[in-house]
């Protein structure tokens, strides 16, 4: 099942994806579940899926597609979890732990919104991943349960302005430029991948491809993830994971390749779908 | 103006707090300002002042205190910010830029409310800091105007747990322990703290001083963090940046000193008041 969260005129929305439209699943049910986090904490999704039979089916280019889940309590990213990235970012060998930070949610845009390229920055790079999305809350989670806390995936962008993430040893500011992550274009029920590790990613900047990867290379699965993270926080329904990126950043290309206003953005995710982004000055 | 939020049996209200005492203006307020996030955001200061003439006034020690602002878009933490703590922590000299790390909302507990000790680490440490509550929206804020962006100052304890903090470059894991955090009393409004490098802040362990320094000392000023921060993120009302803390944690003392079970960890800041949290075992 695909579920997405969206606007129309001024209100937002939550359904289920089939063909080109979806169902408003949210007309019937915000009252009680007034948005995908709810559902997710819940254990509603029969209920957005009984409530689709009779919801109004919305053409998908005639609403703004949004975060899946637009207020998640965190958003972690792994850095460096893919060996060839890591060697392009001169970063060896591989940490006992995975590198994590954070994002803030005014950071992420959805599918089709515009990436805000910085005007104090000309190094606004891609970083095409997948995407994890908690669905049971759990603490100390094993890794052979992890798998079972997850109620489904989806495709980030992590924009990152290199220089930014530079000034100091801590990621922060360059991860967190206000729209300049993409997030979506819908959430994958679980129940759809099996594996998230035989998935498949391809990264393409105006049609080029630049980043192609199988998601069976990342040095700490994500069940590994999970249950590191579980050990100091406790995992909410809602909760997002980005689960790092494969190599072939712009960053590390000959010369360098930076995403710049007029540029489109695409992330592939076999299962799932493609996250498109269009480039935009700040102002 | 001391503005608390809290929870009394099912319900969480906030309201102005005089004396041993707050009065409930949420009661009046709730269906249009649903929260203190949501007073700051309509710079609404001025009716919660005035419901509190008919509101009911609870004893404080019949309520039971949450952070401030429990759902901020993003909590900003700075490192490093007094040079006796960047010397104690083996770090010379200072960084160009602030150093720059996230909490999550639900590493954070309340004033009253017990910080939880690691059952996987021994190394849980206080760092006594002024933290700065975000009014007015803003992006690029020049340094010049940045105070008027502050809404109030209330006191935050960023809990660190030492070893995660170390596993890899990014701080994120020691940073974000569940109920790790201490985040009160209250929110004092900006009109009583015309200069917030005027102040003066002591962290006590069971009593003992353990940190005592004025906020002058900071080495990035609060304005200069602000303009920072405003590059790449939209500071959003009720954002929160906790500004760094002095020299004395614990890690740097010999032989080291932990937060441990039992334990009550208290700071205090003039004009503000004093964040007081005892300490747990996790289970």
């Amino acid at each position: 099942m695909k579920l997405a969260t969206f606007a129309i005129q001024d209100r937002t929305s939550y359904g289920i994806v089939t063909g080109g439209q979806v169902a408003d699943c949210g007309a019937a049910l915000a009252a009680a579940l007034p948005d995908l986090k709810a559902v997710i904490a819940a254990g509603a999704f029969d209920r957005v899926a009984a409530a689709a039979a009779d919801a109004p089916k919305l053409p998908l280019d005639g609403v703004t597609l949004l975060p899946p889940i637009g207020n998640p309590d965190k958003i972690v990213c792994v850095g460096l979890n893919y060996a060839d990235h890591q060697a392009e970012m001169g970063k060896f060998p591989a940490d006992a732990y995975p590198v994590l930070f954070l994002r803030v949610p005014s950071s992420q845009v959805g599918h089709g919104s515009p990436l805000v390229c910085p005007k104090l920055s000309e190094r606004f790079d891609y970083e095409g991943e997948l995407a994890v999305i908690i669905g049971k809350p759990g603490r100390h989670i094993a890794e052979a349960e992890a798998l079972s806390h997850v109620a489904g995936y989806s495709i980030y962008n992590d924009g990152s302005v290199r220089d930014f993430q530079q000034h100091t040893t801590q990621y922060t500011p360059g991860k967190n430029f206000k729209a300049s992550g993409g997030f979506g274009p819908w959430m994958v029920t679980a129940d759809e991948i099996p594996d998230p590790h035989a998935l498949h990613l391809t990264t393409r900047l105006n049609g080029e491809v630049l980043q192609d990867a199988d998601t069976s290379l990342m040095i700490h699965k994500i069940p590994k993830v999970i249950a590191y993270i579980s050990q100091w926080a406790e995992l909410l329904p809602g909760d997002v994971i980005s689960s790092g990126t494969p190599g072939g950043v712009g960053a590390s290309r000959k010369p360098p390749v930076w995403m710049r206003p007029g540029d489109v953005a695409e992330i592939e995710v076999t299962g799932i779908g493609t996250l498109s982004n269009p480039v935009v000055a700040e102002d």
